[in-house]
């Protein structure tokens, strides 16, 4: 993503009451920072968040928790937040090598949304599918893993099932053509700009179940 | 596939030497049949053969089985083969269904080239990726048991993702458009027409480890 400054981005985060300033002091307390013991729901990369609200606005029994690397997006979904009340949405500003840091076996369910491809091959271990991140996210699962993708792109979905299957996921739901299906669900700003030009969105549905010898 | 009739369809059969009568007699015994300790693999639909053809040809330390239900086809491939001298190609006319009897644990890898989509709700176990043929494929694997398979048609594809990654095969390799990389091999006739006309193939390379205890 292109990212272009914004005003007063450091303000819009301080400000905003979605954002969680020290993520790090509620690794295992997640619950409390919700009040409530509903699912939590994490989308790794959530840019501008449009994903993330429309999805938390519409299951209000699941916690949404939207990390995005780059602060000055997190300011950009900051502004969009100020008129908005959702208290079962929270922002953290992090890098997502961190999170085996912030959360203990706390989150039911990852989206992974048009996320970087990582093109070259000396950059293959960044993409969020890699090795190093399945086995990053398999601290921070409760229960059985479960990998909600979508991507525009071809060969970073190629990866990703090769990745997946040989790191024990198995694939329940496969779309080459998402929006040709009655599975669509809550859009991003890149999905609904690709949609409106005809790009056929690639969608899978990944679970690897929980071993308690793991 | 639509089925023209072709003359003395029977007598092509009966004179090929391609042809393995009676194979229910070979349960066990194929090494005998080829005369060597090679591989076997096994295409499942090979329609007019072109594809097992071109495999015999070009892997010559690999024996290659062709399976076809329909005779009408078998006699036209049978017909191609009159003047060809292919040691390492076999052709038997049975139902897939059957080949638990034909084979105890003999092959090392499974074609599936533009089978049958089958795409009613009603007849999807009828598709050659389904639990009831995966579990046939089980009983006549040697090892590790490897599934190769292309198509066009889209909903086969997602369909034998979810169902092979289910049944504990993981995706080594996968293309939502084969003849856009460099893993192209033997070209089947549908293949031919479809390439020509610009239509995407999808392939994947599906495997699951052998059990001792399976």
């Amino acid at each position: 993503m292109r990212i272009r400054n914004i005003k007063n981005a450091t303000e819009l985060i301080n400000d905003s009451q979605y954002v969680i300033k020290n993520p790090f002091d509620y690794k295992g307390k997640w619950q409390q920072v919700f009040g409530n013991n509903n699912p939590i729901h994490l989308e790794i990369g959530m840019g501008k968040g449009n994903f993330i609200m429309d999805m938390a606005k519409n299951n209000k029994d699941i916690n949404f928790i939207g990390l995005e690397k780059y602060s000055a997006i997190v300011a950009k979904a900051c502004n969009k937040l100020v008129d908005e009340n959702i208290p079962n949405l929270r922002i953290i500003n992090i890098d997502a090598l961190n999170l085996k840091d912030i959360f203990d076996k706390e989150i039911d369910t990852i989206y992974l949304n048009f996320s970087d491809p990582w093109p070259k091959k000396r950059t293959i271990k960044r993409r969020l599918t890699s090795e190093i991140f399945l086995n990053i996210y398999t601290e921070i699962f409760k229960g059985t893993n479960i990998i909600k993708m979508k991507t525009d792109n071809v060969n970073l979905f190629e990866y990703s099932i090769v990745s997946l299957t040989n790191f024990g996921y198995k694939i329940d739901d496969i779309s080459l053509d998402l929006w040709n299906t009655d599975k669509v669900y809550s859009e991003t700003e890149y999905e609904n700009k690709f949609r409106t030009k005809g790009v056929k969105i690639n969608y899978l549905y990944a679970t690897k179940e929980f071993k308690n010898n793991d």
